[in-house]
């Protein structure tokens, strides 16, 4: 592989596909007896501690005024066992339906925010939001997460990352270089 | 593999494991005959059009200031090619050397921005500061990509995905469900 080629334009608004590929999430929420899972695929890390996450979540989603209301979500992290509900529930308004049921997904109760945690996922992180000062202009939320649960193993699970058009990437092998680590820089 | 398994509890500080997977990207800066290359990994696309990326730049980053104060940047994306060169340029301080020279990466010019691209890179993305109003309080900083260079192929390449420890994931097989989006939510 050399180590570098030719390059085409892309249209900007195609970007997506060389960044967005952080595991996709299924946002689970709850407010007054209601509750939802959305599909989402924009979030960031954004500080350890308080652990924030920033995170895109569109007004035209079912799930947009569930958490603006209750202020909390969880973010579950699903693996490849769940590709097909990832997609389904993308794909399906929780208007008219429970997506819980709908996709034989299990709710349990969390520990610090009113919203399910979802049984099937890799990893679930209870959140409050923090800051909504840009979900106006941005639909952007900043969420501490307050709690977070993960499966014991697998250590690196099968996670999937959607790439645009259909096609998720499916996490593959690690690679350390733990050595070359200044420990500030881990 | 089960759908489930019994889940333990993780220090919310320890949840970048979990959602930070999007590639590792190289951010080159310029500004007054000085040019930095920095490694980042907390980012988020926020919109299609205008192209929206928000991303953290720690302010103790050498690159903080010359970004800030020249507004503009380019993300680059690097595949597995530039193992080495990522974790030696996320180990190394701006302030005293020339990472171009020392890494040996090739510093092409952008056409939008000052800042320039890295030949070596799989995509370069032009970006323009265009809404500081999350720097002061969590160095957030929203960039729009006015143009974007990309390589003809791979389609896929092997991407860097850091999950903490010195330990990078690398991008693996693609899975495609299209035929089961609805158009709206591809």
């Amino acid at each position: 592989m050399t180590k570098h080629a030719k390059k085409i334009d892309l249209p900007v608004e195609l970007i997506r596909r060389y960044l967005e590929p952080g595991p996709i999430v299924l946002v689970s929420s709850a407010w007054r007896g209601e509750r939802n899972i959305m599909t989402m695929g924009w979030h960031t890390v954004m500080e350890f501690s308080p652990s924030l996450v920033g995170c895109v979540i569109s007004s035209g989603n079912h799930s947009f005024e569930l958490i603006r209301r209750s202020r909390e979500c969880v973010i579950n992290v699903p693996t490849t066992a769940l590709t097909d509900e990832v997609v389904g529930i993308g794909n399906t308004s929780g208007a008219s339906v429970d997506k819980f049921e709908k996709f034989k997904l299990t709710a349990d109760p969390a520990q610090a925010v009113q919203a399910p945690l979802i049984r099937e996922c890799h990893a679930s992180l209870e959140c409050r939001l923090a800051d909504d000062a840009l979900v106006g202009r941005y639909n952007f939320f900043i969420f501490e997460v307050v709690k977070a649960h993960v499966n014991a193993t697998p250590k690196y699970p099968e996670t999937l990352h959607y790439t645009g058009d259909g096609v998720f990437m499916v996490s593959g092998k690690t690679i350390s270089r733990r050595a070359q680590f200044t420990p500030d820089k881990l």
